[in-house]
């Protein structure tokens, strides 16, 4: 399991101030920290007006790369933004995210395969998230034609299926699962991956429906997620989601995590 | 999700005591508490020698059944505790329980297809849980066999896939999955049950572990489980699970639950 460092992220407030303060103890702190917690990416969002997110975004990517080896996610739907931190990253970045949206396949996808990169995929064309699993897996279709078409190998893509909350849809869970299964039995070398704190938003006790849904998505094939790495109790649900799917041999990551401290 | 309540089992010291004593108000309160928090049935357990047995499990069935309605589930090997608890109870209850072992099942089964009870199916025929999902699904076809041969309906059928730890087994979950999987598919009218907690038998952070593998395990098809419905976590992480597969309408057990306080 991937896990996708999220808290490099400028629309969140303290993290806007790092950026306009140009703040690299701030952001450095916040890389070393989620990469010793074992993330595999570490998301870089600056969040910021068209014209200034090149130069944010860049200067994100040069302090990040200086506290730490994790490669990055350069999460930005601004071609510009992606050309310039493409250029500075020491090695080939995810890139977060390319749609069904013809305009934002064409400006981002050429990208991608020019440098390699391995990219998120969102199981939407427009601004709206298609409500059934088989309008998310058409549109999930149609994405697929374009990478292969650009020569981006299978197992670079990491399709989302994104997620909503079931406070307005009592099924959305289930479509989540559908598309995840559906997406792996038609292309498995693509990674899936997902944000997952979206199914419980407006709900009380969200932990526990994060948990649940984190745990119910490892077992439906997701083996990446955009989420806290620092959040122990997701780890650990993590952990024990894996232990229990036979992933984890002679619970040698989940003992040694306990050792650790993860489930405290 | 039917809850059976596992806390008046003879087999731990406390209850042990309460029954050598004659403590009815210490059982009647496990009793009473138990169906306050839930419970579908009520397991009653004697744990104690052959001669006393019968006796024994009357005297629990009588005072359990002096403090709440929630039918019984009578847990004993021996066919003449049954016969005499299912003499004084007032539900029809469930029967546990009968496996592919021919004497209990020549024993056992008689009495449950007389009185019109439930019954709980263990995956197993001797003293030792086959290791395969095929071993165990085969041993259930034997038992379901003798079952629709006695007029028992599958409905009042609940089988246990049987769990051993994970500790000595990375695969145990997934065997377990499977064959839950595989009955639910030969038998879709069948109830799946399961004593969960050997699952992290011997090993650290059990509470994740328990979790996980509930989690999972409702995803699979389980719709009854044999716990403690005092258990806080374990009901929350129960709602949480049916939540995030689509069987709460509008959200109404889980809101619920947590004006409750369930959750706390």
């Amino acid at each position: 399991m991937e896990i996708i460092g999220e808290k490099i992220n400028g629309t969140r407030k303290r993290v806007a101030r790092a950026i306009a303060e140009r703040d690299a103890g701030f952001v450095c702190d916040l890389a070393r920290r989620q990469a010793e917690a074992g993330a595999a990416w570490l998301d870089v969002n600056a969040g910021t007006h068209p014209q200034q997110e090149p130069g944010d975004l860049v200067w994100l990517v040069e302090n990040v790369q200086a506290v730490t080896d994790t490669p990055l996610s350069l999460d930005s739907a601004n071609p510009k933004a992606l050309a310039a931190a493409i250029e500075v990253v020491d090695k080939t970045p995810l890139i977060n995210s390319i749609s069904g949206e013809p305009e934002r396949l064409g400006n981002i996808l050429p990208l991608v395969a020019e440098h390699g990169c391995c990219v998120i995929a969102l199981a939407m064309a427009a601004t709206k998230i298609p409500e059934t699993s088989a309008a998310r897996v058409a549109v999930v279709h149609k994405v697929m034609e374009a990478t292969r078409a650009s020569s981006v190998p299978d197992e670079h893509v990491y399709v989302d299926p994104l997620v909503l909350t079931i406070g307005t849809d009592t099924c959305s869970g289930l479509t989540f699962f559908e598309t995840l299964r559906a997406v792996h039995a038609a292309y498995p070398e693509v990674h899936l991956t997902a944000g997952l704190s979206n199914i419980s938003f407006g709900l009380p006790a969200r932990s526990y429906i994060n948990r649940a849904f984190l745990t119910l998505a490892v077992g439906a094939g997701l083996d990446s997620a955009i989420l806290d790495p620092l959040d122990q109790d997701l780890r650990a649900t993590l952990l024990a989601a894996e232990l229990v799917l036979g992933r984890d041999d002679y619970c040698l990551a989940y003992t040694r995590a306990y050792r650790a401290g993860v489930f405290d």
